[in-house]
């Protein structure tokens, strides 16, 4: 008997990673995990060349060679039905319209190459553009991030204005991978409601950048087929059977199905050293400031998804415990901390931080902003701090949560997934006691590249819509962490405390003066 | 050729000091320190009777045994003109008319030892007794402090009535060992002005504490002598002549003279684990808060002075450098945080935080106010932060500065003295930057007690005045820290910022909340 399967691919930021599910038993038999050859590019080109502060950059070749690496692993000798996708996002690159980089051209100009979510240089592009203003802009919390297509395209047009003439497209990773594999260049409708304001209604926004439109294409909804994976990349992973490839998507919404959140009402929060949260909603209700964007269709087809989350999270403990260590290995540090800092009571520490180290997104979307803490004495201790940290991050969630809530939708379930998930159970019973909620936590590590491959299957049929292929293929084993009433009464105390100080224009402006120190 | 000395005597909290002057030549000849017996009782009596927390007792003959121990080191065989005493306070016992401590009577009873000034646990009679008000206040920030007779006696009264009713003197332990040395028991208008509230025209608060002012006695002028040294002592110490003993000083206060303070506007700062600011003035100008009490007399004849605090100062660095170490040795720790942070130009950590790990002094004069640190970033190192910890103890000095102009006074020179000033040049630079005013650091090590012995050429009549006695007596060499005029230019910015975080009163309620939750 012959067994059928799908992929799923997670590209992520450092590496990418894939997993093989059976159809017929619809399980995980295998995944594969491969770094980039030239991971994140921050400091220099590989020839040397240097890149300025706030730059991130990686190279678009790498992409296809870990991908044509993990289909190979996965695939030779299997008959694969669909392959989905999951990939960062806002990370797009300049092309030429048979697909070739410009990178390959010219290897040594900076803004040849793949613009990285967190490439922060576009700021000032995005700045001028909220300034300017605009009705594309009411979706997306009234800003614009430099973390869009808009502002990395603007920032290119401006800084390069050459090869941007050159530019034949202007393309999201995701889809020029899946254009990669089949041979067929589709705009997938997930990049482009998030990441270039595309609005079903009016199209892109026009007259932001100069000839965009023009190295653009229409979207392509989720949950469909760009292509049929092509004979050359058939022949060079061995793959059998002719597997339709599915719409990409940003890997963090490709979680929603995959964790379950495939209704209204199920907060879903990615955490690793940043965190995202995702809430679905049957009607797009006007966004509290911090909420960061919204789009229908973009997520999961029939569904408004608001986006909102904290720029710093996981990024936030590594620094205390990399700056504050107390034995010689992290990884000891990592354990030594989460478990000292368990054994204090709610509130034992008296210490309140905002979470703020890398700027807020939720309620200020100011990334000016940065972090404090509060109540030190005399007996403070390294482990009440990092426990103020641990607690921080969880106000932090507590706050995305209530500004959803305030905003009218519904929120009856909470998951948490990804990194600090599973890796920081002391962080999750936090979690729970903090926002008063059950907490649930797939018991899955490749829980991305699982929502790819549901993705897939919607895309070829082989389920008739999300919530059947999240019922087959996504997770099933949750642990489920259940909040203490007696620290929740005591943090309930805590975050009326930490919501002053989050909310105190005094301490804005001290950080704002701060900033402008520079 | 005989030669003719003055002994100056340092009755700290851990040891006592004394330094040699020779008369003749106005140099310090010799010094001696003796750590004291029993030293600070915290946690248990030395039978093992359990101490409350908050509590700190001395055991009043420690301090006769370490004035032997000084006095027969440094004058035995020579001819002590006079010696001079500065001691802690506010550090009451209960005695007998004989002078016998009631400890010696009763040595499991906590309450007949000395409290010495730091004993905390009289706050609550303190709170009392400035809820019931009175104009006795007004003079001292309109609160009695937990550190006075006054508040210790309303502690002793309520917890412990039988040894109260036994006790016949309620007395300061400078004056106690100035009786002990001469048989001669009077009390010096140095601890009774600053510490038991005596006002000239009023005398001494009645009403608050029972049977208190029979256990007292009528304050004597400082720069009077107590009396001579009794046969027994020249006999235990081996001195010769017919020494007058002065009328002891509170330590701090004794400094004064010694570090050429002995006319209006010179802001003198003592820079220890806490520290104390004293400033002369030619009248009493109403008290602005924070600044902690004023009279005359008492620190210099005819010259009102100011006394204002941080109530954590080198404890705020010592908590930072056990806490958050570089390297195994505590004294290698200061020198590389002290020289990397040096190395920082003003602003270049972005943080501002507030000095209040022991509660604040000045502006708000509320210990249940703690520290802060605003502006953290995943770019913030250690160095940055203790960086931000020097920066704050600058802040908090010049915020006690700024208080003191604003209420009329008038500073036209900054010396700092004591431990930090001598051990931590980095911040003493920084003191000048921040301060935008020259600092003047007297390059000595015994300060206290050369200021004792100035006490004593005065009460002796060996200088006509305290301006002729410090001019001879006083520290000659001065060490001087200009400021940096760019630096301070960033430090006033810097200080803007300070002062609106100080007075926001969000930040101070966040302080209580966490405060509550005890």
């Amino acid at each position: 008997m012959i067994e059928d399967y799908v992929i799923g691919l997670d590209l992520g930021s450092e590496s990418a990673r894939g997993v093989l599910i059976n159809v017929g038993t619809a399980t995980v038999e295998a995944s594969y995990s491969c770094e980039y050859t030239h991971g994140v590019m921050v400091g220099e080109l590989p020839d040397g060349t240097p890149l300025s502060p706030f730059w991130a950059l990686q190279n678009a070749l790498d992409y296809t060679q870990a991908t044509e690496a993990i289909l190979e692993r996965l695939g030779r000798g299997r008959v694969i039905l669909g392959i989905g996708i999951g990939c960062t996002a806002s990370t797009p690159l300049p092309a030429l319209e048979d697909g070739t980089p410009l990178s390959e051209r010219y290897p040594e100009a900076p803004h040849a190459y793949v613009k990285l979510w967190k490439h922060a240089a576009a700021q000032p592009w995005a700045d001028e553009i909220t300034a300017k203003g605009g009705h594309f802009l009411s979706d997306y919390g009234g800003r614009l991030s430099a973390n869009t297509l808009l502002a990395r395209a603007a920032e290119m047009a401006a800084e390069a204005p050459d090869l941007w003439a050159e530019t034949e497209r202007f393309i999201e990773a995701g889809d020029w991978v899946a254009w990669q594999l089949t041979g067929v260049e589709k705009r997938s409708f997930s990049f482009a409601a998030y990441k270039a304001h595309y609005n079903t209604e009016l199209g892109y926004p026009s007259d932001i950048v100069q000839g965009l439109t023009a190295k653009l294409g229409a979207p392509h909804p989720i949950g469909t087929p760009v292509g049929r994976l092509s004979a050359t990349w058939l022949a060079r992973t061995g793959i059998e059977g002719t597997p339709l490839v599915a719409m990409p998507v940003i890997d963090s919404h490709v979680v929603m199905p995959a964790a379950g959140a495939v209704s209204t009402g199920t907060l879903v929060g990615a955490l690793g050293t940043s965190a995202v949260f995702l809430l679905l909603d049957d009607q797009g209700r006007p966004l509290p400031k911090g909420i960061e964007g919204m789009a229908r269709d973009g997520v999961l087809p029939g569904f408004w998804c608001y986006e909102a989350g904290q720029a710093s999270f996981g990024d936030t403990l590594a620094w205390f415990v990399r700056n504050f260590p107390l034995a010689p290995r992290r990884e000891d540090n990592f354990a030594l901390y989460n478990q000292a800092a368990a054994r204090l009571r709610a509130g034992e520490n008296r210490l309140i931080a905002l979470d703020w180290w890398n700027g807020c997104r939720v309620p200020h979307a100011d990334s000016l902003l940065n972090g404090m803490i509060v109540g030190m004495t005399l007996q403070t201790t390294p482990v009440h701090l990092y426990r103020a940290l641990l607690d921080s991050l969880c106000f932090g969630a507590r706050s995305i949560m209530e500004h959803l809530l305030k905003g009218g939708a519904k929120i009856d379930k909470v998951v948490l997934t990804s990194g600090l998930s599973l890796s920081n159970p002391e962080l999750m019973q936090l979690m729970a006691d903090v926002l008063g909620n059950d907490i649930h936590v797939p018991q899955e590590s490749h829980l991305t590249a699982i929502g790819a491959a549901i993705h897939a299957t919607v895309a070829i049929g082989l389920a008739a819509d999300y919530d059947e292929a999240a019922g087959r293929f996504g997770a099933r084993d949750f642990l489920v962490y259940r909040p203490d009433p007696a620290a929740t009464l005591i943090y309930d105390t805590l975050y009326d405390i930490h919501r002053a100080l989050e909310t105190d224009p005094g301490n804005r402006q001290a950080m704002h003066g701060l900033s402008r120190l520079l």
